[in-house]
């Protein structure tokens, strides 16, 4: 994740970051503006009857019928990508929330001289974002729901759910220290809340990261775009002659970005630019329990 | 489901997946291109005089005033569907955090010896899965707030409720742990959260399945739609001549989609290509709680 | 409720429900017709100098750039109608889990001899289905928060509220059941979640009832439309001829049929086409209670 | 609040009530009206060249390019207006489902013979619903968090917080139950999620009252509609003649009575036309408790 | 925060805060209208060709099609920068209802003459509140996610974090008080809800402050905001003459505002005119934790 000044806009204006779409889509841009050049010279030179026909003259009509189509589906794949990565970061919100409580009432509930207990927690709890993170990152857990065999990727649907196990070693602890009588029933149950969360989190993660969108939405919505840039120069080349490149270009540009930052943030536990900083957030809490339990 | 790339723009603008609305809507194309065609002709050829009508001409000032209502509406109605199929997943995703939890305290709280008890939860947890699946994808539960009568199904209304059967099953056995003093009270009211929420996440997906978005909806924007479609060469076969054949195609195939998409969503409890992959779910629940109480 | 194949689009455009906005805005359609017919022929006739009037050429300027708030606000009155009709159906969902769930846990907790209180809650849970519904379909519940009298209704505000005393009756019967140490402490605090959750239910489904949306947004949405239609042919009279007739008329169809969908589904709970199927809740609520209870 | 039948057309269309904005707004048509009247007399008789001048005849442009932000806006500014309002709505459903609830459950958990704790819940707790509309209604409320003094409200920020004298009357009493062991632990338990939401309630209601959306969205809307409207009739007095005037008096409608139906719903707790019937609904749970604990 | 009466336009017309965005983009809108004019004055007088260029003249027809792009995302971003405000501010009305709950709990639940634990508690609750405010508003918390090193922040993530010490101490004693036997089980199981919700409240707000919406948007919103800016010179000087000099402020001014609140109100814990008013919140929670435990 990128931090940084909302307020400083010559930065953002003129600097041209490596996470930024105009980078990344450049030599894109360059195609379609390529594109639009060869249309409107075969246009304007090779088939001048174009010029006062009408017909030709009228395809922009079909363009702003669809643009407000188009805009509104970019701005719907726009908010449910949001939406996916801020329910992302809840999530990690949550497990920051959940690890230090439970630090908090572990350090209060437990004998003052039981430091192996201390010490056990002292090492899982952050133990269970570092492993979350790693979890999240691996293929496997993005293609946990394909039906396809993966013959690329070695021991695929084989290897052990390592937090599964990490929240295991938690639960059967916290219980043994029932049953030893260390904590009583009362505090069993204050600490529940923070105990079954971790794997609550852990599967919400897992959703967000197996399930993209439907696939229906991104292929048309992909398709669309494609289209509606593909006829734009047979309009425009009449209206707005060798200006319609750089006009095309930016309006290509628009769409594009919209689209290409969605995918990006739509999947926030990769290595994108933009995706969430997992590392830093298990660092921080390390730390944080570090402080409670050290 | 399909597990897809969402970088790979290539693919998708280029290849024709059989869950792609462009393939299934193909031959509804074709049929209006025809039709455009026809108007088309009929208006260039037979009734020259619609050219130089004013009237005629100015139609498209109708279908740009709607385009807002249309565009607005679909996109209403793209955002519900998207929002009942996430909440079907969401739901599948806490089946998932549930059952792994489930199996997690109950692995805990037994005692070592407890074979049966631990196999009892094994086999159960992931049937749950399994008959949820197969409840959703009956028709009984499709029409169970249907008050028409359902000859054609034999037995409609008639067989029993197996969710609810395996969930009385593991409610019943934790009691009865409770009474043989195997787990105290306080283990008990941990356990609860997560017992009560197999019915929970049952009955919410039946709400899913059994209640289609309101009829008047469905019935209004499909009219809508046609209406839109059936008068839109009149205007344009003056201003774009024979182009209007493509233009209304193209115009067709995005509305089209985004109620033809919307619609296979909306229920996410089916067998279309886009429905969320309850097997496979079910499967990996099947391996965790392996994993876990195994 | 109607349940329906969406996917069947030759019905939805071809068959015109009793549901359908079509089938009720039929005569006030006649009428908007009729209207813009006379406007047509006035300004076409009698009027002919408004032909080359430019400012009466130029008004469909005002409703095109009215066209965007219009549709937006249609839009938004689609959107809350359907969130309150959802919620309702949630509320429903609700109540059928909660009433599973409670009988399943009063099946397993009670002693296997107990058959007056099983039989009690197999009676009472229902029963509260039951009289909710017939709650919300009368008059003094729509009626609950208006200040005026209603020396219509025979004992407004005068009768007692049934459900409350449908769930009084269900608390104070588990309660003895605590008392008798039919049941533990423990198991209390695992049914309390279900038996506070019926008048929660109730409350929620009663203010979606006696609450419609602010007086003044149903006014101001009403009468713009209204000027809105009427202010058409004036320009349209000229720009489209007679044409302006059908076209009008469509552009009414649209717009009041959003209006009067919303006015039907915001309030889900009376007696409309697509108001919620509260009975065939109701009657599959008792038949599960019966296969748990029975 | 008004209860109304939405059903009814005429009545919505043909009449004036007091709160409709309609009748507060007609003032300032009138000005807004006399002012286009005063710019289009002008630019037609005194300034006859502006009629052949296109840059003033293309203002519009303007409009219509802005027309989509303002119109996005003023849906926005509707969106989060009424959701505060309905949050405050759900707000006091929750209070009267707390109420209820609390009764019932005191009702059943206290000794039959417990006449005077029995009545001091039957007092307190709709003196809660009263209290809290009456602090809901003050000046020191809405003013709870201005940094400026405020010398023209006599003991501002000095007299006592009474909801919170009342919930802490309830729980006292409660725990005073306790202790004397005529309720127990378990009970106790249950009974706290609704003691402890009556303090949760109010503080949500406090923070919908004391804060407005951000002052710059406020006065920015405010400032664009004027600069929007005033700057109409320059373009407009070329194109629509003396026809602007009611043209423009209706977009005025339009636009300032979304934002004043806004500003009187955004916050719910008052005694506007549309706000919530407070009064109403702690009759309602006064009587219901009466039925209860009577 | 900027307590106002909204019903009160005139201010809000006349009167510029120094919090509205209309004072402080002044200069930047005279640059812009300077930059207008200058183009404005090439074209007309230096460069008379593109007076007849049709080309140059159709330019607009971009800008009204990326209209409907750049409105709904300027909404998108005032509905994403509204919605972290209002968490913010629900989160803080919960600090709030949670300080309240627990001293009034914890007045209740021990003995009349424990004035010792009264008086810790009476220090701590609101301790936390202003603890929490430092925290939010120091760099290290912003920057807490950033993976750059800070050399300019002397102890940039060594001091140790305030609020998790506070809120500890509250849950030791609590606990202290559990041991000692001055509160019971139950009660502590009662106290829960509210102890371990200020580390959640912490948590979340931390979430907003070092997380601002992704870094792509941000960037890409301010570039097309730019370009879309310069390039409306170029066809609104031929046809909107020296006019385009206000009109093209005016656009700007009304994007620009809508950027600049949205970056003001996303981060709601700053000194910003707009940002929320902690330091008065946890004023009355001072306030009303000494009427209680006072």
């Amino acid at each position: 994740m990128i931090s940084y000044n909302p307020k400083d806009w010559l930065t953002f204006i003129f600097r041209f970051h490596k996470a930024e779409t105009l980078r990344r889509l450049f030599p894109l841009i360059l195609v379609i503006a390529a594109y639009a050049a060869f249309i409107c010279f075969l246009e304007l030179h090779y088939f001048p009857f174009t010029k006062n026909n009408a017909a030709i003259r009228n395809i922009p009509q079909m363009h702003s019928l669809l643009g407000f189509v188009i805009s509104l589906l970019l701005v719907f794949r726009t908010n449910t990508a949001y939406d996916r990565w801020w329910e992302g970061r809840k999530l990690w919100g949550a497990l920051v929330n959940n690890s230090r409580n439970l630090a908090i009432k572990i350090n209060s509930f437990l004998p003052h001289d039981d430091y192996d207990s201390r010490h056990f927690f002292h090492v899982l709890i952050p133990r269970f974002a570092f492993e979350l993170r790693a979890h999240l990152m691996s293929e496997n857990t993005r293609l946990a729901l394909d039906t396809k065999p993966h013959p690329e990727i070695p021991d695929f649907n084989r290897n052990k759910h390592i937090p599964i196990q990490v929240a295991s070693l938690m639960i059967n602890k916290t219980n043994l220290l029932y049953k030893q009588e260390k904590i009583t029933g009362d505090q069993l149950i204050v600490l529940n809340a923070e105990l079954q969360s971790f794997m609550d989190i852990c599967g919400a993660c897992e959703r967000i990261k197996n399930t993209p969108i439907p696939y229906s939405y991104s292929a048309f919505i992909k398709k669309f775009i494609f289209f509606y840039i593909m006829t734009l120069p047979f309009g425009y080349a009449i209206s707005l002659s060798y200006l319609c490149i750089p006009v095309i270009a930016f309006i290509f540009y628009v769409m594009a970005s919209l689209e290409i930052i969605a995918e990006e943030i739509e999947d926030p536990f990769g290595s994108d630019a933009n995706d969430l900083p997992m590392q830093q957030i298990a660092v921080n809490i390390q730390k944080h329990i570090g402080e409670i339990l050290g």
